[in-house]
């Protein structure tokens, strides 16, 4: 259609949901004639965002789903021969790409996995080009919903155990970001959503009530309330800060004990709802929940609770599906190994600031007597665990030739950041003043790093 | 699919992808017998985020898209018929949904203008039930994409002649908000982007180059990059700081007279691309262009220009596609006017710090005689022009009874994008410390507000 959307995306448009460059080099590759080279590239974060004790990884599924479907429609392999900068390339390479499937393996850390800095949330192994062509979608999927997978688990730990619901919506990035935060904060252990299609296809609580507009389609909020009330008997939470809060909320307790709730959504909110708690009691409602809403995110959670606001249930939106704080993630995929003649070679990337560390790894985790994470090693991938009386190697096979061998649940992923979430000493789970990172480099590891420098000085002599 | 990715969004999606509280209150609504009762909404912004002059709307086609699209499948209805929430609703509620057309009149500024707090984007008169429900997907569309737009035309500003390229999408919140993001930028005045899918949907540039994995999968720096100058001999551009920069770009001299450009893309940029454009021109290519990418942003590129950086090109990713020093655009969607007993209603939102001025508006944007923006007058849409000589009504029907009458292409925003900018007083148009919005309420507006003031003040009284 000449006037329409063209970013409700299918899974025929995955070919060419990538950067140029990835394509560019898939073509010096393919004329080198070593696509079937193998490569392996991991993704990791260098260092948390300020503000972060640790990340909750997610996005997974949808990358894995990307990498089953990812193919090269025929119009788009004809896009892309016509574009001047492919001029030169033979045409053997458009042939190649509209058979073009990705066959490799991939491990990763389930979704849920509280992950550090310079841990692998996931690893390729395939041939370099295929390997490289997938680094921009991956990237944008996993950056964005481990991103919101632990600004929610940061909401999770501020609310105790207060009600949380993802309101987000109308502030993410487009719809199509409102979904995938959705389904992170899930993941992060937030109670539901307010996005009614999250909730479909994702099956999770959806929570919604009204707003000012309804009410003020009513010439008297009361007639607004009376009638929601009717129409919504087991559901009725009214929100009562349109006109004056106060006097909304005395006017709300005409519904009697069936009002479920009363929601705040601009003020003072730690007073009105110490207002309001007196009004509802009075009225012998002491059951009837408060729920708060208004630019709120962690921090302000957590001094309304601790100054003793009798908040039951809040709404949090903009702050949380865009990580207002930390709006992005700095994920990166990096090779760190390569064939040359056959052989595997790892690969370290020694610029300031910028190290890579080399060969395909693991993360070996190491629980205390009481259950709590007391360090995570990474090694090689081959190399011995720890010996240590609780160790969980962190990354799996979740896909080998192109197949996905392991489909976690989405109930699965928010069990383990919660399981996760216990297992964090003190010292990371507050919301600030972290300690140290709980990582280290396993004795092989740092044995290889340690022979590449040496090389590379060598070399540089 | 049990496992698989469900964020790739169809128009079948559109009906749901809403917040609960839309459907609640259309329910009621539906009850109350007056789904016909007309009402007008409107969306704009309160407040500039701090560090913005100005906006630049954006986000409309999808917009519009969506509301012609939008109706509910038949499972989506079944889903929401068997929602708890919903037990008491009359069954007539969900046969009126299965039904269900966005039949409504739509009034916007044309994608790419200029705009200031409190000017409506974009104004819908329809069945309050219709209005209501499109709130949420209409500003997770237009708040992105005007966010970005006008983050992008920051840059467009600082850049000046330099190229500048959206290197976005693997920190974008999602693939989809890459999409968004890219269109948004090329509104905004960028060049290119380096997404593929984005630019074969849209028609735009696309540019790229190659990445440190592609030179690192040689032995030899200058193997990689002689291979692929003979690939790509009319767009050759080699990102020169794998190893050494300078050394990089000496290396890269080697192409001779084919080589367009170097990249760096770490270190101090200023002082590499000075070395850089030493090392060019010494080997005789005065012409190989200088680009630089790295965590770039509006108020780096300005930085770097006036140190005299001799930089031809930008390439700039996270700090564009997520506004990452703002993250969110808080539009809202507010209701304006309302039926009552057959006849129109203003509706005027008192609430401290969140007016909402009352009635459907028009915003009057008076220029100067250089073409300059003297002024913008927002008053009531039916009201007298202000009487000056050069006066243009912002807001333009769009759509009528749900048909799209209006298709101005991606290329009209852009130039009215780059028009706009040009017709930017000076204080609005630099980086910070910019001068008070040009905005004034109109006499029509001013006297109705007053109007409704008095009247509630005397029925509190």
């Amino acid at each position: 259609m000449a006037y329409g959307d063209p970013f409700l995306l299918g899974e025929r448009d995955l070919g060419l949901a990538t950067d140029l460059y990835q394509l560019t080099m898939m073509g010096a590759y393919h004329a080198r004639g070593d696509d079937g080279g193998e490569a392996v590239f991991e993704l990791f974060v260098r260092h948390l965002p300020p503000g972060r004790g640790f990340l909750v990884a997610a996005g997974l599924e949808q990358g894995l789903a990307y990498l089953r479907a990812l193919r090269f429609e025929k119009d788009a392999v004809d896009w892309l021969r016509a574009l001047p900068t492919f001029a030169h390339v033979d045409p053997s390479f458009f042939e190649w790409l509209g058979g073009f499937r990705f066959t490799g393996d991939v491990d990763a850390v389930p979704e849920g996995t509280i992950v550090f800095a310079n841990e692998p949330l996931l690893r390729v192994r395939a041939p370099i080009a295929q390997a490289q062509l997938v680094e921009t979608y991956l990237l944008a999927t996993l950056n964005f919903q481990t991103l919101i997978a632990s600004k929610a688990a940061r909401v999770r730990l501020a609310a105790g155990t207060c009600r949380v619901t993802d309101f987000g919506a109308r502030r993410a990035h487009g719809f199509g970001a409102a979904m995938l935060a959705a389904r992170a904060c899930w993941i992060g252990g937030l109670d539901g959503t307010s996005n009614v299609l999250a909730a479909q296809k994702l099956g999770i609580p959806v929570h919604g009530t009204a707003a000012h507009s309804y009410i003020m389609s009513f010439t008297r909020e009361e007639d607004a309330f009376a009638h929601y009330a009717a129409l919504y008997p087991e559901s009725c939470i009214l929100l009562v800060d349109t006109y004056d809060t106060l006097e909304g909320c005395r006017r709300a307790t005409a519904i009697g004990p069936r009002l479920k709730g009363v929601r705040l959504d601009s003020g003072d909110l730690g007073e009105l709802a110490k207002g309001c708690r007196r009004i509802l009691d009075d009225a012998g409602l002491e059951s009837t929940s408060i729920v708060a809403s208004g630019d709120l995110n962690e921090d302000l959670i957590a001094e309304l609770l601790a100054s003793g606001a009798p908040i039951d249930s809040f709404g949090v939106g903009t702050e949380l599906v865009t990580s207002r704080d930390q709006p992005a993630l700095g994920g990166v995929y990096k090779l760190v190994e390569r064939t040359e003649a056959g052989r595997r070679v790892p690969v370290m990337k020694l610029a300031e600031g910028k190290v890579t560390w080399p060969g395909a790894k693991q993360v070996f985790r190491v629980y205390d007597a009481q259950g709590r994470i007391e360090r995570d090693v990474i090694d090689l991938a081959e190399a011995d665990p720890p010996e240590d009386a609780r160790v969980e190697p962190l990354l799996a096979p979740v896909m080998r030739g192109g197949k996905i061998v392991a489909t976690p649940s989405l109930a699965d992923a928010r069990a383990r950041c919660a399981a996760g979430l216990a297992s964090l000493p003190d010292e990371l789970k507050r919301l600030k003043g972290f300690g140290p990172q709980p990582t280290e480099i396993g004795p092989s590891l740092d044995r290889l790093a340690g022979e590449i420098k040496q090389r590379t000085l060598e070399s540089a002599e």
